[in-house]
């Protein structure tokens, strides 16, 4: 298992764990200046400051990709609907692409409505199989523009409204349907946040192998959890077993970035430095 | 699959519903009035009015038990505290047995101190396999007394703090090791909020068959969820497909009660028998 202690060459910085405190451009000079190697832009943040000024600021700055957040939202009430979706998950690839991004992560949707609060119907096996189509759909492109698509797995809680695939099992199933060769262009973005509690984790991320791992997001479980979306903690602040799925996920074959990713109103509240300062002490202390 | 609609015979309530309106001899009484046959009372609603009590008064109505609410809560930090946790559901035990219940229900614990927001430690592993030993001892005097174990896998949300048995494949795991004869002495208690979003249900279900499906809980998983305990909805008022679940149990073999229970600080406000009367209106119309 790597040694994280020393310095802070893998570690990324989703760049949604500081989303309220600057604009994209701002948090990559933040970054830079900690020599923070890797970030994970999310697409409304990337749009907000514009894609080809943020390429260039990468170009710049040395900083690199390990991952692009998000395709997904698959499901739909109807045909329009639908194509939209697989419309906008092909855009998420080429910006994926012209980013340089390892993989494109995939928050794959649920009920129609639901995260509005004004859920279409209650047919969560629709929306699966909804989810499968479209997933296979944009695979398809994914493949020509050679950019791998990351199913993230959401935890249960939020299987209504943001994700109908809520363990990894669920994920690699859909991965060995849809990749049986093991391409490495379909494979799973392991949130700890929302995997930490499976009974069945150490054997699914072994299943899944290093094909199938192409990512990790780290942050902690707080007690208590306050709210559903935005109570996250900072690692080593809560109760997930960091060091213990990070060291499946290597023995698994995993190489990749540790990816800092905390949606939290607490943490958005204070100083962008003082955010990344704290991510780097604890990648190094804890994760 | 049973009509629910033209009566409310195999409705129960479980009495933690509306356990800020009144004590459980009240409560019992409203119940009496409605003709609803059957309740799921808490040890804490039972203990505030006195065992000797409640029994006299479920003989006099004729209300029956559905459950007994609970035993669990195993894991612990030493040896004294696993043998009190094993001491207290032997009492558990005793008391269901003393009331006629079907079963009683273990909500199995997950990580010592977790609850009151101060874990003792973070590994589950242990807890799990504290909660397994927990349940083969209690599994014996249960046995003895011919009291049915209803283990009850709860949402993966509250994994680290009140169960670390989180699906019911998980929990069908334990009952095919410690009872592979399925005596009908081991076994679950299916409460749809808890499992609505598992991709393994009806497979699961079906696993389980008519001497592992010991309860059947009902309430509603609201858009959104505001609270990770307290913000249950009442049947219909989300988006859990009852009838959908309903089917799959009677197909296993089900026949018992479908039990009302909603933990809602909104429903905690409303008057006793305002709730009890919608429960009996949602049961015929939604469940």
């Amino acid at each position: 298992m790597r040694d994280f202690s020393g310095n802070h060459e893998a570690l990324s910085i989703n760049t949604a764990t500081v989303r309220k405190q600057a604009p994209l451009d701002q948090i990559i000079e933040a970054c830079a200046r900690r020599d923070i190697g890797m970030i994970s832009p999310w697409r409304d943040q990337v749009h907000a400051v514009g894609l080809a000024r943020i390429a260039a600021q990468l170009r710049d700055t040395g900083i690199t990709l390990s991952g692009y957040c998000r395709g997904g939202f698959f499901p739909a009430i109807d045909k329009a609907g639908l194509a939209a979706a697989l419309d906008d998950n092909r855009r998420a690839v080429e910006e994926a692409a012209t980013l340089g991004s390892p993989c494109l992560v995939l928050v794959v949707g649920a009920l129609p409505g639901a995260r509005e609060g004004r859920p279409a119907h209650k047919d969560i096996e629709l929306a699966r199989a909804q989810v499968f189509d479209g997933i296979a759909a944009t695979l398809d492109h994914a493949r020509e523009a050679r950019m791998p698509l990351a199913i993230e797995p959401l935890h249960p809680m939020l299987a209504a409204d943001r994700a109908c695939v809520n363990t990894m099992e669920q994920a690699l199933d859909i991965c060995d349907a849809l990749d049986p060769g093991r391409s490495g262009m379909l494979g799973i973005a392991a949130d700890v946040y929302h995997i930490w509690w499976d009974p069945k984790l150490a054997a699914q991320v072994a299943r899944a192998g290093r094909e199938r791992l192409l990512a990790l997001h780290v942050c902690d479980w707080l007690l208590p959890t306050r709210h559903l979306v935005n109570d996250r903690g900072m690692m080593g602040d809560g109760i997930i077993e960091l060091r213990k799925i990070r060291g499946w996920m290597e023995e698994a074959g995993y190489a990749g970035a540790a990816e800092v990713e905390i949606f939290s109103d607490d943490w958005w509240r204070r100083p962008l430095g003082e955010v990344l300062d704290m991510c780097i002490e604890r990648y190094r202390s804890v994760v």
